[in-house]
């Protein structure tokens, strides 16, 4: 991230922005914690009415036996699939060619845990039954990113869920998912949380991504498979004397926006639109299935950078301060939908893309 | 720990305890962060004002090029570890058979890094000079821990550490210090923590023992050291999206306590000699070398719980809530000093220890 783009810095100076909660600042603590007594006594390694409390309503939410809090998603899901591998006495797990775990953690997986990653589907799309059917190496686990980030936030059908998670449970493969985003494809699937899990023997759930958290990860199952989560979490460091700044603030976002992703989907789809009508823009995916999307620009980024600056510093809203180059004619940014997008007033969205469009057609 | 022993219920309902900074609340965070501005921005994956700033002043108190904020000290310390053996190509580390390494880590170090470790020195005694020198195999890294926890916080000499360090380094072994309470033995050495560690190649220092903040640790050392142990954080989940929450209270604590130490020091021989002079009781060490020290009662644990919870029943005064059996006529429990003491009023401090030698004595 370059603090000082021109791009960057018209972002930051933006009154509203379409994506998002807003800021990542202190602010975001201290709300959470105002109405918490200064008696309640913290969490102690792992033990403690904080953390206990906290882990069995998000068990009970994802309908699993037992859940684990944890200090990140990374640690989280190399211990499931190391249990999973222990478990078989295999240590190779397949999953996405942009999973998380591939491209976002220097390779603890391999470098930690010494397990093998087997890559299916091609990068651009999600995994569907036959890449799992057609895959040659037997693996002790597979893991499912929902949505897959990477690729703007796409999703394989419920129905191709069920299968998978059929074959692999025929063929003797845990199967793991990266619920990162998990709460965020509920209104797509129409489906509660914990019927979405029991497709899935594990599963890990982010605490600060749709909800707005500070950071931290949930990682749900059996009670065998989280009694061994937990050696491996004081193994890996993350057991922590307290977790609480993490957990009460984990709580407290949950409770307020866990049943706003209904809203955040909807309002992804029409901002979608926007971005779709504008001259050289469009979306992956076209229609959003989350509250999140890629938008794609099919010119240089130097050009899209001047068109979107400019913009910015003329209308106040903040669009985005970051774009990624795929090739000299294309590029692209993330959005995720938040609170943030129902407080810009619908006539200064509209003009910003009217400007955008002009920018962009030149 | 038993929660509803009999002793841990009387010492929960004492008005005044005798060791530590008070009860690990809520109330340790929200007063650290009472005057913190809501729209400071938060660290973003290690980087970003609030830890780059904190861990500049770290590196500066210890004296080293780098340091790098770990969210705790088991991580910190098996990336340190590992790092050595990469650098040597020798998976092999030397260090106390009582090292938290050895016994509170449910063996990350084997289990994650496949690190084999040579135990030197008896349990009961630190490590000397002559157990580094008859070392019959070749190690990368040497972990000293100042002072050695276990066994109530023993330290060699500065001139034995000096010695040390010199050999290791003549023998291309990497001196690695493991800090949890470096701040708590500066008194002792009168000497400056950067005093300490220039003997060091590597030092962990703990952020929530001596000063009393929520958890979290820093690693420091050279440039290269501390780039590479990044890589690692993040392998092992450490590398949160925001660890402002341990950062500003430890920063806070820091500025409050690491003055004190001194202080602490003082008190903590003061008060050995209570219970050195108590029926049954003494302390190890006999004078305490730090902030802390164990007591080992040489009667029945059972009978020393009833001894110890009808003192705090009596007088108010909190001295334990936990008792660990060593064989049926020895038990200790630790004692870390901290704020708390100078709070007792004195006379209440000589009533129940003359008290609890009657008791002791039947």
């Amino acid at each position: 991230m370059n603090e000082t783009s021109p791009l960057q810095a018209s972002f930051k100076q933006t009154k509203h922005q379409l994506a998002g909660h807003g800021k990542r600042n202190i602010h975001i603590m201290k709300k959470a914690f105002q109405d918490i007594e200064g008696n309640l006594e913290s969490d102690f390694y792992g033990e403690g009415k904080v953390i206990e409390d906290f882990q069995e309503k998000m068990a009970q939410f994802l309908g699993k036996e037992c859940a684990v809090f944890f200090p990140s998603g990374t640690m989280a899901q190399q211990i499931a699939l190391r249990i999973w591998c222990d478990d078989k006495g295999l240590p190779k797990v397949a999953y996405h060619p942009l999973s998380h775990l591939e491209i976002h953690e220097e390779d603890g997986l391999k470098e930690l845990h010494h397990i093998e990653s087997v890559l299916l589907a091609d990068e651009n799309r999600v995994i569907e039954l036959d890449d799992v059917m057609e895959m040659k190496e037997d693996v002790a686990s597979l893991l499912l990113e929902l949505p897959q980030r990477e690729i703007g936030g796409q999703l394989p059908s419920f129905e191709t869920l069920e299968k998978i998670s059929k074959y692999c449970r025929d063929k003797g493969i845990k199967f793991h998912l990266d619920g990162a985003r998990l709460l965020e494809v509920l209104p797509y699937y129409k489906k509660s949380a914990a019927e979405v899990c029991a497709l899935f023997d594990s599963v890990y759930l982010s605490l600060y991504k749709g909800i707005g958290g500070i950071a931290g990860a949930i990682l749900a199952g059996g009670q065998d498979f989280i009694e061994q989560s937990k050696i491996w979490k004081r193994r890996h460091g993350g057991d922590l004397i307290s977790l609480y700044p993490y957990i009460i603030t984990a709580d407290y976002y949950f409770e307020m926006r866990s049943q706003n992703m209904q809203k955040y989907y909807e309002d992804a789809q029409e901002l979608a639109k926007f971005f779709n009508a504008c001259h050289g823009g469009s979306t992956v995916p076209h229609v959003p299935v989350s509250n999140m999307f890629h938008v794609h620009f099919h010119q240089a980024k130097e050009q899209v950078e001047t068109a979107l600056t400019k913009v910015q510093q003329q209308t106040g809203i903040g669009i985005t301060g970051k774009l990624k180059e795929i090739d000299e004619n294309t590029c692209y940014f993330e959005v995720s939908l938040g609170d943030q997008y129902r407080e810009v007033p619908k006539e200064s969205i509209n003009n910003a893309f009217k400007l955008l469009d002009e920018y962009m057609d030149y």
